[in-house]
């Protein structure tokens, strides 16, 4: 069973900051809506933070990291061990997202919340039920308890972010295996084709994600997901323990009021389990990249999302919500910071 | 006559830093081309700085302010007067590019190519050969000495910026009636009717369009500019200041191997001029966004290019390109910051 605080309601948006922040827009000296979607971005920033003045400059990044039994049925370009070798990486500060946040100012938590490694890995917090999820292709990926556990090291992560104050929250993943995991769990909840949602992963061929499919497939056959089967069935199943943390950590932070960056793919569908498990918590996510993994596009229209930069990026680890993270500060900046006609002396339109 | 300068050969980016750009990319601690158009431009500018650790950090932005004979005619929703009045508020530090230049640590300078202004502004460097153009409905915009100056204006603005040793500059403009001269100077060198590449500019309705597009056409007549009509007559016909400045900047920018980000429409229409005047200008262009503007669409389709961003802004004033110059310093940090395979001892592909 999943944690009874995975329903509670998440507050609303702030109206009145809202309509505040769209009479300030109006003011400032430029033509209206000329800056387009910075415009929007905080006209809505403004509203989650029931804030006059929206800020994105404290901006914790989680990136949780899984492993995936499936791995074994060759639906990656990479092997298994790749997890944990990056897990060093993270912390040594070499990878991509190790990188960005620096460049960010953005302070760095990572979680093993369910890879294969046995050992501690200096500068990771250890937060998992099991090493690894069961192989979906043959049993069950995950018992309801481990389920649970996941959801709860998404929240307990999202508890240790307090003491930064953050004005935004992104989270981030690493496994090998889990587009897999995320795809089976799209097509379940989306009840659509693995086909039209397997993408390339960190590098298939067409052949590898004709594979890739037939497995998933086969796996939503196997364990009986039919249409409308329930989120915590489709989780357990098929489900890997990064994109649970995720789901339960994005919950947890909309019920704080901290809105959530979403990166790609991956997080997307923890995205859409997170909708599905508390629709309320919907407003709280803004999106922030178009990634080229193929089923992305899928969810994002499922959630009604419209994110704000296409890059071709597909790496995962929270990399596109971190590129597009400086735009938001700027949105917030001229906000923030731009003169209006009175304060100018600048004059209006004339019709 | 345009200035012999104009023509003289841009030097060719490094072929071999390209080339190590690509193979570093290659061992970067990420599946090959994860991270898109970040490897890509981050190879490009390696290329064009003929440098191994490409970077973004000095990036001075220079604004071209002109007015507009054409605005007689009312093709646009604001007074011509709003161009000077926006020159206090450059350099009072109330506008967009204002508030956009502070956050991302960019020097500006404000240039006066052609305002009406009387009195010289605070803070605003002035080179100018008259105050606005003429009403291009009824007569030439520009003499031929005056399109030779507006160039000059833009080469000795570049010079100026010497001082910063830039890794990349940034041109922006402002001039009440500008995106009406910009339409007119791509209608006449792309053939194409001032229908297809009339937009709303700072706000124009359906209306106003029509009658934007029926003022350029009846003046693309009435100055008999042909298809194949020499650039420097279409300038002097319909040409702006500012526009013509940006031209001459962008090839004298060139020329000193610094790569210049364009922004938006009118820039990007300049950018067309630069590359028509001298095609050897043309790799050290690198494209930030894809305006709401109606024509954009059409000049970057002539020019090849495929801009970072699409916001939907339509403000000008350089803010599109300042708002992608984040996503490129970033693009640096990634390139010159990652660890490669072999530092963060991780597996490379299995197959």
């Amino acid at each position: 069973m999943l944690p009874d605080w995975i329903s509670a309601e998440c507050p609303a948006p702030s109206h009145s900051h809202r309509e505040a922040a769209l009479a300030r827009q109006a003011q400032l000296t430029k033509p209206l809506g000329a800056l387009g979607r910075l415009e929007e971005v905080a006209v809505e920033l403004a509203a989650l933070q029931a804030s006059e003045r929206p800020a994105a400059e404290r901006v914790p990044v989680v990136l949780f990291a899984g492993d995936h039994g499936i791995a074994a049925q060759g639906v990656s370009a990479y092997p298994p061990e790749v997890t944990v070798q990056m897990l060093h990486n993270f912390a040594g500060g070499g990878a991509a997202i190790s990188v960005l946040a620096r460049s960010l100012g953005c302070p760095l938590e990572v979680v093993d919340v369910g890879t294969l490694a046995v050992d501690a890995v200096r500068g990771v917090s250890v937060d998992k039920p099991r090493r690894g999820t069961r192989d979906f292709s043959a049993e069950q990926a995950l018992t309801p308890e481990e389920v649970a556990f996941a959801c709860e090291a998404g929240r307990r992560a999202v508890a240790r972010q307090a003491d930064h104050a953050p004005d935004l929250v992104i989270f981030g993943e690493m496994g090998i295996g889990n587009t897999t995991s995320a795809a089976a769990i799209a097509a379940a909840l989306l009840s659509c084709a693995p086909h039209d949602i397997v993408g390339s992963g960190t590098g298939l061929d067409a052949d590898g994600r004709a594979r890739k499919a037939a497995v998933i497939s086969a796996a939503l056959a196997r364990h009986g997901l039919m249409p409308n089967a329930a989120v915590a069935d489709v989780l357990a199943a098929v489900g890997g323990l990064e994109i649970i943390a995720m789901a339960g950590a994005m919950i947890a932070a909309a019920q704080r009021r901290w809105p959530v960056l979403v990166d790609g793919f991956i997080v997307s569908v923890a995205a859409l389990v997170a909708v599905r498990l508390n629709p309320s918590c919907r407003p709280w996510l803004l999106f922030s990249h178009r990634s080229a993994e193929r089923g992305h596009a899928v969810v994002l229209d499922a959630l009604g999302a419209r994110p704000l930069i296409d890059l071709d990026l597909r790496l995962g680890e929270a990399s596109g919500a971190a590129t597009a993270l400086p735009i938001i500060r700027l949105a917030c900046a001229l906000h923030n910071g731009m003169a209006t006609f009175a304060e100018a002396a600048v004059s209006g339109r004339e019709t």
